[in-house]
């Protein structure tokens, strides 16, 4: 047991968080498609289900891996963050989708689909960022990612103003109203969780300098 | 003083868990009470409010030990975590039974009572997970414990999803839904904190291994 | 490099806090005096949003030369927290200010202006908590503090629960009822904000004694 603790042959952070980075980036890409189409069905829900629950379980062998590993390539708490917030995107996308669901919410919604652009780059920023820690020489290929990432957090905070003051000007329903304002302020949410990920990955890449 | 760190003869972070977790189980036994009465009165709320005054306290201590003590039986950062989140149990109940008493709901709410008793369910398995943790032996049980938990964390989010759907459906009065709104989601809440609560104890099950 | 890690000459965490605790205290202050105005025009959303920015940046450097010092005055994590809940502090005001614009919302409005000096209040406290963590003498009047922002949290808490009674008994439009409520809550949640960085400061002094 001592041994595998120190020797975990089998195990390698840096492929684990790629695999999670990447489900990550599935959910976004699905988000995107789905967000033009006319109404989240049976079908769609079932398909993000099945990206969260792959999530899920990338975030478990990650803690897991880390509860049972003396050595690491980086921070304990950075593993655990980097591994609770990558699971977090996913997490707050099926969220979204689960309440379109729930909502009956029928579309295209065209603010949706900007917010799902901005998503989309963004966590593609996050992919990025992620799978550069492998190698200190990427630190500043990394940090324009970082950059790239706070850029967009801006954006969807605008973006969310605008929506949410037209939304509010606009719609008489009160009902509708709580409906697409808690939509719209989880798209938001998605970028402030990449923009946490950009700073732990900033946090190790500083530390490892 | 540096001999007290060492040797704090008369603490027990068992028992002062022991003791915590037996707060959450005492604030589902009386949320589930109490959903099935008419209305929250000036008595419930009081009730509510000890209890929620006992949890506090009972944080405090083990927080205020955690501090003044070197060693501990599992890491530091696990004993915060469980402290943290049994309390947070605690607070969202008083959270959604102060709540019925602002908005002046009255009952009984047949998907609350659902609820209520699903969250019993979690929280007593959150009190055998806890409690196990005195002995590595008990690792088989304490796992069981975590595995109903998770499936009830599972079946908080179909219920809510449901009443969600039936409430936007039938509803007509935006403010009921609002409150309504609320106090589900609040409740699918504490199901999640528990879901925490059986990570934590995973890690700490793990660790020991 | 490796110097520069073990002598950071020109770093002094106490006066980065210093600095830090001054700009929520500026932003309660800001908060306050707006309050009393019609409402948030360009200005002031502007004002709002140079504090914000400088609180963003000064989280940066505490975190950032917590990264790069090996040797630091009191617990990485607790330093890290408190950083984190400053910053917290100025978000939740600018939150609440740029809600106000979005919602179009005209006042003076006599809760948020009780809301306002009791934030006020509870941020001077912290502002005197945190800058007593200098000499550990100071122990007793940080203590203090720290009674004095967990009593204000406790009004808060009712203030808010007084509060949303009322709008909910009296307001006839649920949109006015979204609005406000969000408000309200999100005011209630700057003194949990406190009481969190009462909890830390607390922590900090209970580990140096």
């Amino acid at each position: 047991m001592l041994l595998v603790r120190f020797f975990p042959r089998e195990f390698n952070f840096f492929d684990a968080f790629d695999d999670h980075v990447s489900l990550a980036v599935e959910a976004a890409v699905f988000f995107k498609d789905l967000v033009s189409k006319r109404e989240v069905d049976e079908v769609a829900l079932g398909k993000m289900q099945t990206i969260e629950h792959q999530a899920d379980e990338a975030t478990h062998i990650i803690i897991d891996q880390l509860n049972k590993t003396f050595i690491t390539p980086f921070d304990r708490e950075d593993i655990h963050a980097l591994a609770k917030e990558l699971d977090d995107i996913v997490d707050t996308v099926a969220t979204i989708v689960n309440r379109m669901k729930v909502y009956r919410l029928t579309g295209p919604n065209k603010n949706l689909i900007e917010f799902a652009a901005v998503i989309e780059e963004s966590v593609r920023a996050v992919a990025s960022a992620v799978q550069g820690l492998r190698h200190v020489k990427n630190a500043k290929a990394i940090s324009k990612c970082c950059v790239e990432i706070n850029t967009l957090e801006n954006v969807g905070d605008s973006m969310r103003d605008r929506v949410l003051a037209e939304l509010f000007e606009i719609e008489k329903d009160p009902i509708v109203v709580i409906k697409w304002k808690e939509i719209y302020e989880n798209a938001e949410t998605i970028l402030d969780i990449c923009e946490d990920v950009a700073n732990v990955v900033e946090s190790i890449v500083v530390k490892q300098a």
